[in-house]
């Protein structure tokens, strides 16, 4: 029987939002990579590209044209998920073939004009009228009486799917509590309930005391891997003060949250010296109407890179069939992160 | 108000194996595709390479030497995510800091010594080796003291992380029963206790009769697109008989297994005329030690690809925060699949 050590031993660790385990194999980033690289080629952008669908004043594959945008610009997905259709839907009494339509809204929510930017490129200003935006599309659209949850995401990269190098996220907005989103708030309310304290409140406090696994925070907002983190370089974004979403969010806190996207895309471009891919995505009270005192607002940042900008972590095999898996602690991963510059690599003055 | 198509509308359908919703979008197949896409290069391969690791007689990264094995062969991995090391863990309190210690064996399956094969290129005969291997495995691991789960899977191609193409599998055998196994172990003990009868005996009786789902069947066994599918071409063989695991099945039903699983890879590498990626993993009773009534014996196969052999479905941003979600309906998928030639394209003669 050997001591147990975190850098060393396999073990497992439990996400109470989800109420899933993770398996964490710290000793196995040693093993040597055979398999698929991506590649990681990055081609000087330009600032307006006549080609790009999503610049201002260019024609989108619609047919609609993009407005002479100068700032952030906000238009209806053209291929949306969602529709507004009111459909009549045959009754189905068998339990195991349950199905339900949906209606929603899909958005596309340009960050900048200028197509050579993301977001860790952008002045913390320029952010900050994305978070405005992203607070107007929450009110706009979480408003409507069919519309009971409005996700805000943003694909970044080709290794994410991600169709268009131009600075861009979007909102899907739908009339049921997604599925993730679902379980997440009845893990909340159950602590909740059992605690009379928000799940996350409480988690933010412990993890400013422990340390090992912030990677920066300023006044208002931390950043940080969290302890059942499973992507490599996973990041939680979690406000400091208990609020549910962003439209409680002071003028100060809002400057504090675009300061610390910056602080944190910055220090992912710098880790691998590389335009780092992701999916982030806003977590927030539904917009049902109800009271919602169990939600704190938190961001995730899910990478995929796990050793190199060309090297990714693949969640296939065991992870699909049986549980997340990672090879690296996330108190490696949060101290990797932390050392690093917060002045983006490329903005270096040497 | 429009009567509901589900070839057309927005919709949700809900997954009894694990208790989640997927969104289902059918209309979206229509857009325009600007992103990734794989590589899809095939080169012609050897029988036996000399640089591969998996060939028989030749040494592995640790310095091992493959055995000049004739017919499957397995291993124990040597980069394994688990190890048999006892450790001592200090107490921890917090409710949100859980972690447990974890033991377990991985080993890895070569499936045959011709480094050019894959699956859907085997004789039936030799799939029935790779069965009688699987079955051994789960009897000598399952059979552990400490091993309460063995899980059997294979991750095909490139793109799922696949580091070599020589075909093998892995087993992943451990102490804790892993989470999606818990979950779906959850569901169908619930419905047992609710119903009686196991509900994927009940299911895969449904699907017989309603036939749309159906992709390929044999006496014991059947292929299908659950109703509740989340990849775009996503299978579930599963075994008309109710059974718990593997080393339940008759001789004939072994043989029934093997040749279900060649008709399905056959018609996967058919329907883009490509080694057609994918990862694959077996669903039974756990070894735990306990009676489970609950489980009935299914295989899992989850494809990437959507459109072609280099457009795969990116399970990002609102997947990644929200839901699954799939762009083209079940039914249409199993049309498709089922409508495709038993014979690889590979082996037709003119
Ligand atoms: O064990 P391999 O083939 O090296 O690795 C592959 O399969 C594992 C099990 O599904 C995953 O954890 C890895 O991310 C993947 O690259
Ligand atoms: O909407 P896009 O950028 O065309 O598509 C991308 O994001 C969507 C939402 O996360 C995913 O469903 C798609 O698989 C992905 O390719």
């Amino acid at each position: 029987t050997q001591a147990f050590d975190y850098n060393e031993h396999p073990h497992r660790r439990f996400n109470p939002l989800i109420g899933e385990w993770v398996l964490v194999s710290p000793h196995r980033a040693k093993r040597p990579w055979q398999g698929q690289k991506e590649s990681a080629a990055e081609v000087e952008k330009l600032q307006y590209d006549p080609s790009c669908y999503l610049c201002a004043g260019n024609e989108r594959t619609s047919g609609a044209v993009n407005e002479q945008y100068t700032d952030v610009y906000v238009f209806d997905n053209d291929f949306p998920s969602l529709l507004q259709v009111d459909v009549e839907m045959p009754e189905e009494n068998n339990p195991l073939f349950q199905i339900e339509p949906q209606k929603g809204i899909n958005r596309v929510i340009c960050f900048s004009p200028r197509h050579d930017l993301t977001l860790p490129e952008m002045e913390v200003e320029a952010i900050e009228r994305v978070v405005d935006a992203w607070k107007e599309q929450y009110i706009d659209l979480g408003g409507r009486e069919f519309i009971n949850h409005v996700q805000i995401f943003e694909n970044k990269g080709a290794v994410m799917g991600c169709s268009n190098p131009h600075p861009h996220g979007q909102i899907w907005s739908q009339s049921s509590i997604p599925t993730l989103v679902a379980k997440t708030q009845a893990n909340l309310k159950a602590y909740y309930a059992k605690n009379g304290t928000s799940l996350l409140e409480d988690y933010v406090k412990s993890e400013l005391e422990r340390k090992e696994r912030i990677v920066v925070e300023n006044e208002h907002f931390v950043a940080l891997v969290p302890f059942w983190a499973i992507w490599p370089f996973e990041i939680l974004i979690i406000s400091k003060r208990h609020f549910g979403n962003i439209t409680e969010m002071t003028a100060e806190e809002r400057k504090a949250y675009a300061a610390i996207i910056k602080a944190t895309t910055v220090k992912y471009d710098n880790l691998f010296e590389t335009s780092f891919p992701y999916s982030s995505g806003i977590h927030q009270t539904p917009t049902d109407g109800e009271e919602h005192p169990e939600w704190h607002f938190h961001m995730h940042f899910y990478p995929p890179l796990l050793r190199s900008a060309t090297v990714k972590k693949f969640m296939v095999g065991y992870e699909m069939m049986a549980e997340a898996q990672r090879d690296i602690s996330p108190e490696k991963s949060a101290a990797m992160l932390r050392e690093l510059s917060e002045v983006h690599y490329k903005q270096k003055t040497n």
